[in-house]
């Protein structure tokens, strides 16, 4: 593929020869820029059209890049001298943060130089900084976090937004997470139709707040241009479930669900090593029952859905937990590359301008039916 | 004990010498009045002290009264003929539903007959006609439904309400829950003096919506004189964690993590029945993991904490599962002993009522000095 196979903006052009270039914040993340260089080695040799532009402070990142053969030729160093650390807050940040490797990670991006920006670091500074430096899309009011959420359906993961980029969202707003969400789930999860649900505390329409009943109608209407399949209201047991594809909330409600999941998700996963660890017995059955607990984990593992995806920006941005391992930062930039792959920054913009002209258009007939 | 040892209420009264009158709707459970009497008669077994008035249609209740001997002479039988379904709405029990089990089995507390009332129906019903028939306790503008949560805490439970009798709460009603929460983990959980936490998207101070940030430092001046302790905000990954004791949310969003943790459990167990049909060695594996795994789920087995509370009424409610089967009633049965036993209601009332009393004291502190 060159690339002048598809049309895509200056934001996606992949890089000479038909390359995708990442972005790649070298710090913040709990376990340094030696863990972030490991996950980008994993990465490189899985995908070789892969190239990088590492930013950091450039002696410690000439160091970890040199140990790897097979990526000094694939890896720019950007030099950034500060870093933003999980304490930092985003106002800061925003104001005194040009130095830092968060900065120079999204401005790479910004310039056209790479598709997507992948970082470790604290979730409300990149949040921050992402929207001063790539801006919203054009009928965006509120960007949203999306997140992969081991699920029932046949593709493993559902799509859930907004899980924590803002604390409220209306009805709009909500109507747009669907857009944004179901494009993702095309881009990200190869669904073609994908099922979209919108968050309730029941699946009745007559139920919850207001600006969910007006969310529901938005949407509904929306589902047929937009080539998703809405079914209505869904509730907390279908996050995990098998009802949609995608789950559509507030950030708020987002953020409290998808910490409870992981919480709970954690402490079964306690409770079964420590009832394997009761009798001489249990753990022989442990030992036999290793692969078969392997095999649960690798499927519920947090590293393998590793990533956070901005939406609504002129650019994707690829959060990573901030504890991820190298197997952690290789998921969330094997996520990247996906969304780089896909053309996925184009065909957002695309969706939503679509239903930014469609809510023009029917305000103007409603304007001319007076 | 005689009803004399302890100074209680009309509501609260023991019935004639020293028993616990429970007052126990048949109907309206998935698995009909036949699970609700063998729940019945388990709990009988266990506790000699316990009476119950049981709503429903006499001929059919008395036929499977008499097939536990145990229970002939300590149920009272009062005749319901309607049932409330789980498909009906609230608004039309609370007016057409005189005749029904539901509405009998809270009348007998209401008239102070029995102490708790507990039932398996439709929940939405249940609480709308508890509000209609107990009322409110005074200074209470939102009752709350209350849940038991497997958790890190040495208790293995956190309390955590609303979890979904309304779907919103300002910084009053989440300072009720707060109160009537602590009092429920005090006389429930056997705490002196609980860790109170509010549900938040981040634990700073700053964080949130308004009325958090309004609610934080109400909670906190009342923390001294109600005897809890306020750890202040916590976050989703603190339910079944071990940083408090009683988690205070409103109603939206509670009942979204409780339905969020509930099936992200439920997901993990049917992932890891799979694991072990997987190969011969896993299977032989499973069965010698069998009571390793029978361990875990008697450890988070839904059933054994079976029972939402209505908290903020003249009278206790305790809501079991609509699915429950003997164990989980004979547990929401239990649940309803233990707190007639403590002289919950009377407790709670006092706690509401001292806390109304302090915001009107300070109130008259204000004016005075204006």
């Amino acid at each position: 593929m060159t690339a002048t196979d598809t049309p895509v903006s200056a934001l996606q052009a992949p890089g000479p020869k038909g390359r995708i270039v990442l972005s790649i914040d070298a710090m913040g993340g709990d376990r340094g820029p030696a863990t972030v260089v490991a996950g980008m080695a994993r990465s490189a040799r899985k995908n070789t059209d892969i190239e990088f532009i590492l930013h950091g402070p450039r002696a410690e990142l000439e160091k970890l890049v040199a140990k790897r053969r097979h990526l000094t030729d694939r890896v720019e160093i950007r030099d950034a001298s500060d870093v933003v650390t999980m304490d930092d807050k985003p106002s800061q940040v925003v104001r005194h943060g040009k130095q830092t490797s968060m900065w120079s990670a999204l401005d790479a991006v910004r310039a056209g130089d790479a598709s997507v920006c992948v970082s470790c670091g604290n979730t409300g500074a990149l949040m921050a900084l992402s929207m001063m430096r790539l801006r919203k899309l054009p009928g965006v009011n509120r960007p949203a976090i999306a997140v992969l959420w081991p699920s029932r359906n046949p593709q493993g993961f559902n799509v859930m937004l907004d899980v924590g980029a803002d604390i409220r969202a209306d009805e709009n707003d909500l109507l747009q997470y669907a857009l944004m969400g179901s494009s993702y789930a095309r881009n990200g999860l190869h669904l073609e139709r994908p099922r979209v649900g919108l968050l309730n505390v029941g699946t009745e329409e007559h139920k919850g707040r207001s600006e969910l009943k007006a969310a529901h109608e938005l949407i509904q209407t929306a589902s047929v241009a937009a080539n998703f399949e809405f079914v209505g209201f869904v509730e907390g047991g279908d996050i995990p479930g098998n009802r949609c594809d995608v789950i559509v909330t507030d950030g708020f409600t987002g953020n409290v669900a998808l910490k409870t999941g992981e919480g709970t998700a954690s402490l079964i996963g306690d409770l079964l090593k420590e009832a394997f660890k009761f009798s001489p017995l249990s753990r022989i059955a442990a030992l036999l029952a290793l692969t078969s607990m392997r095999r649960l984990k690798k499927r519920i593992d947090p590293r393998r859905v590793n990533g956070g995806v901005f939406l609504g920006l002129n650019g994707p941005v690829v959060k990573s937990h901030g504890s991820a391992d190298a197997t952690g930062v290789s998921a969330a930039i094997k996520l990247a590359y996906q969304l780089a792959l896909s053309g996925f920054q184009d065909k957002i913009a695309a969706r939503v301008a679509s239903a930014v002209s469609l809510a023009q258009d029917a305000a103007q007939r409603e304007t001319g039916t007076e």
